[in-house]
């Protein structure tokens, strides 16, 4: 019989029945009650920081699944001997939705049209719209194809950007040339070292006046004072569903910038996560029971 | 020779090479100095009110091309002896981009998002999403139809409603049983005698639960005091780019309602418009010179 811990009653009560005879009960990083007895897979609550991972040290746990995609900082916090599988088909779908959703708003002026309705302002203007726009999407993985086969319809021209060039895409080498000539400019990148403020002074620069930024990827992956710098000059526009610092402190200036649009992280968190989540985790407890190797297996026990 | 008579000085500039030997004048209903020599074509100003093309009554104009696509009140107005034609194929795709851009931003929370940062609040909660949503869509015709391309990478569930049943799309009739189904209803109709106030209070008390109520349409499409009372109660919510009246009055209930999202009647008003009408106002030309019949004559001259 094998041993699952999840992260909430809420999380047991949806799935119990369908692990056969796993031996299931709720437990999170932190909480007293630690598991003493061998756990094979440890379900982490949802965007629990990677430092937390650090309190799992010596206990008996296999594999812990986490509920997210991007795995920066677990390599850092991970104890040796647990892997770790991240969230891969959960929140790809969900993240290019809200990056649609963004570039839609920002570019349609729907930010202006909530703030007027406060003071109940009929302000018809003319705006951008998104058809016939050229569309720089850097990041080609899951959130990217996604996001690809989402704004597909909208008639966009539309450029490929990712580390390395293969037919269709461009290497990172051709951002230059590329930042320029884009209307919109999308980040799905996942952070890692190369891409940690990969959107600096320079990047920003290069884009033409009055372009939208959107980053759906990490907080990270922008150099917050530089994009603050150009934000200040109304040069450009951005639409951000992650920061860095996050949260964004409540007087941080990025709040109050014009053209901004920040949506607090929400990219994954819609009510079609838990489904997905949920199928994940089945997934997992069969192989493990099977033992046979888990799925999304990015950090190996032992490394 | 044929005369042309354009509602703006900035029209005429992007347009006078085009037409050839044609003469080009500058003039709007109601201005002064009415043409008073025969004009084969008048093209209308943007969003002009129908009761307007009342003064065109004695002049000596053969057509006028509006730069809308609906043409609710125009049989009213129009003087006998006036053929009028529409705008199709320059708005649907925007209206089509908007609604999908409403859709997104209340469904993921973005007029939330918009709020909060003015207090520099970062409220991370779950959100309903798009996929996986029962859609109805009411109007398969021009609009409707570029919904439906757009919105297909989404993965909706879609049920599709029109005057009269045929293959794949059902009839008004089957709204009581389509509507209690449906997460989101979206309107999409022109305004006529059978769609006015279509959405009226037995409509709106079949929708179930938070099913959001979308609008790209006329306001005269919906019964706004009903919708109204629905509102107040929180049981559902409304995204609307046309209301009744429009512009809606500063004090209008509507404004600031829980789960409302207004824009200011711009779904097709973005810098794709131009273009676009003047690809139609070209061909016109054309065709009143051929002696062809226009495009898009909608009410024939001498009804």
């Amino acid at each position: 019989m094998i041993s699952v811990v999840l992260p909430s009653a809420e999380m047991r009560d949806r799935l119990a029945d369908r692990f056969g005879d796993a031996s299931v009960s709720v437990w999170r990083p932190g909480d007293p009650g630690a598991p003493t007895d061998p756990v094979e897979l440890l379900v982490l609550p949802y965007m629990i920081p990677p430092v937390q991972l650090r309190q799992l040290d010596g206990l008996p746990i296999a594999v812990v699944q986490s509920q997210t995609l991007g795995h920066d900082g677990v390599g850092e916090h991970l104890p040796s001997g647990i892997a770790y599988c991240n969230a891969t088909d959960v929140h790809e779908g969900s993240t290019a939705e809200l990056a649609l959703g963004l570039i839609l708003a920002a570019q349609r002026g729907i930010p202006d049209a909530v703030r007027d309705a406060a003071g109940g302002i009929w302000d018809h203007r003319r705006r951008p719209g998104l058809a016939g726009k050229r569309m720089l999407l850097i990041g080609v993985g899951g959130v990217g194809t996604e996001i690809i086969a989402r704004v597909a319809p909208f008639g966009v021209d539309l450029d490929l950007v990712a580390r390395t060039a293969r037919h269709g895409v461009h290497g990172t080498e051709s951002l230059p040339e590329l930042l320029p000539r884009a209307d919109i400019v999308v980040v799905a990148v996942p952070l890692v070292e190369e891409t940690r403020r990969l959107v600096d002074a320079p990047f920003l620069a290069a884009m033409r006046d009055e372009a939208l930024l959107v980053n759906v990827s990490r907080g990270e992956v922008v150099d917050t004072d530089a994009l603050v710098a150009q934000l200040r000059t109304g040069r450009l526009r951005a639409a951000l569903d992650v920061t860095d610092p996050e949260p964004l402190p409540p007087q941080h200036p990025l709040w109050t910038l014009p053209g901004v649009l920040i949506t607090p992280h929400v990219g994954g968190d819609t009510d079609a996560m838990d489904d997905r989540v949920d199928a994940v985790i089945i997934e997992q407890v069969r192989r493990l029971r099977a033992g046979t190797r888990p799925l999304n297996l990015v950090h190996p026990a032992g490394r």
